[in-house]
């Protein structure tokens, strides 16, 4: 029998779990509650557990696995596979996860951070079509990433590289989370795309069921915003156009930068679609200089919620392999 | 005896050469006029005559030699060794020039564009320490750069990786020769620094030499500008600052992305030195995050006009490795 791969996908709510050959074709995919009382305590035997059961009941042993890779929240420590300062899992102090889940269960683990596991995702068996040079942006609740250059998943040197929510798009631009001001993250994700709207809102005089809607004080989404603009909302375009201005310039400067294949746009915002894309495609080829606006390309995710479980297999796949 | 390896640097004026060690230590070092007559034809058979004349000289043979790197002007095609578009060298049709030099000595040869092979230089033997994580920028007539990610040259899906210059710090900014606006080179090249003075000096009112010198139409050079504000003219000072506010943002997203060890700055404009260097980091500082403004540091170059012969050597090296 071929050798199968496990991915993981660690989240607050749930824990998604595929077997995969390596090709990367998933076989068979659950999942699980994610337990997060007692200080997270639960969550890793929790994760033995179900893969014991799941490697009885499909008749398997450890032998027929490659590896086991995992996405996880929090920031990783990929040489020793800890994890520190995953809030939602309520994992405050350092877990080594890596430890635990080799010595139960005897096959090779490997952990990183979940965007940089969605960005393997996208880029194997994704828009990124197994290229070697591909830039990974989910535009969610923040804005993480992931970057693939010359074959390699980059960290840097402090396990910072493809943090790209934290880019400065406008050095005059509204605070940020993270201390500084104008990041990417303050103007792109869903909540800063509801937060240019506010912004914007404060001068657009014109008639706009939005305005009204944010006016009236109602909880407008940035669901809300794409679907009052795809209408024909002047006010609704008029926001979505600065939110792509700015991820033009974003993700511009990543092409200008790295060359990328393509930079792969996910996460809830993307659900927008090409309404989206092509708008930041717009302003990508304003930014960037002919030879890359020429070679690297705008794409939307294709993979959705299986981009954490197919990531997390690629990632054990390239640890075995540099093993 | 250890092999060695010989590094090229070829310029338009110069072709520097020199015989290193496997660990980057420089042994000899000589130099030729570049002829760039006729199309630039002589220029390949002069760089073969010269190596053969220096092999014998020192009674060395083919086998004693692990590689030639060589770093160019032009456009590269790294996988055929082949140059375009070298204006400055009169190339203008595509020049074979990998296989020139191994059918004529027999020792494999690797060619990168001068700012990559720079880079590499800075990155083995100067200010990168050898890190797997280093970004070089090069403040010259132009603004150039070369990328090392996770122990390796980055070039991108079409050989743009590491063109730092055209990175957009300015939506609204200067137009650029690449026919886009606001890149970097238009504001901190040798030339963007002039130009930063000359449109300041219009709405700056107070008393400055610099600013004199701009009014009486004289020939003012970006060395110039440093040296007036070395010198404590509030005009220059001006100029300097906004030179390093951009260089800053710039240098904070690179340290935002990906998070390098260091960025290293060189070039002529780096002359200027710790005064310089200090200002870039405090904007720098600015445009980063926690963890990056922590990990990433700006430093200035070392190698100066070493870093070509040396890192030409590193990708010989490397090359070398890769078979």
């Amino acid at each position: 029998m071929d050798k199968k791969i496990i991915g993981i996908d660690l989240g607050g709510t749930t824990i998604k779990f595929a077997i995969l050959t390596t090709d990367g074709v998933v076989q068979q995919k659950w999942s699980i509650e994610t337990n997060i009382l007692e200080d997270g305590k639960h969550i890793v035997p929790s994760i033995i557990e179900s893969i014991r059961h799941r490697i009885d009941l499909y008749n398997m042993k450890k032998e027929d696995f490659v590896g086991i890779g995992m996405g996880t929240p929090g920031s990783v420590d990929i040489e020793k596979g800890t994890v520190v300062g995953a809030y939602n899992l309520n994992w405050t102090t350092v877990q080594p996860v890596k430890e635990q889940i080799e010595s139960a269960l005897g096959i090779p683990f490997a952990l990183d951070n979940d965007a940089n596991v969605a960005a393997l995702g996208e880029r194997w068996k994704g828009a990124g079509e197994n290229n070697p040079d591909v830039i990974f942006i989910t535009l969610g609740t923040g804005v993480g990433g992931g970057i693939v250059a010359a074959g390699k998943l980059l960290h840097g040197v402090a396990g910072c590289a493809g943090e790209v929510g934290h880019v400065t798009v406008d050095p005059n631009g509204f605070d940020c989370t993270c201390g500084k001001r104008g990041c990417l993250e303050t103007v792109s994700s869903a909540t800063g795309v509801v937060r240019v709207a506010r912004h914007l809102s404060e001068e657009f005089a014109g008639d706009s069921e939005l305005k009204q809607a944010i006016d009236d004080g109602q909880d407008v989404s940035s669901k809300d915003v794409f679907e009052f603009a795809e209408k024909g909302d002047h006010f609704a375009l008029m926001v979505v156009d600065r939110v792509c201005f700015y991820l033009g310039l974003a993700t511009g400067n990543l092409g200008n930068t790295l060359n990328p294949d393509s930079v792969v746009i996910g996460g809830g915002v993307s659900a927008a679609g090409e309404f989206l894309r092509s708008r930041v495609e717009k302003y990508f080829q304003e930014f960037t200089f002919p030879q890359v606006r020429n070679s690297t390309k705008i794409k939307l995710a294709e993979l959705g919620n299986e981009a954490g479980v197919i990531g997390a297999a690629s990632l054990a796949l390239q640890f075995s392999k540099e093993k």
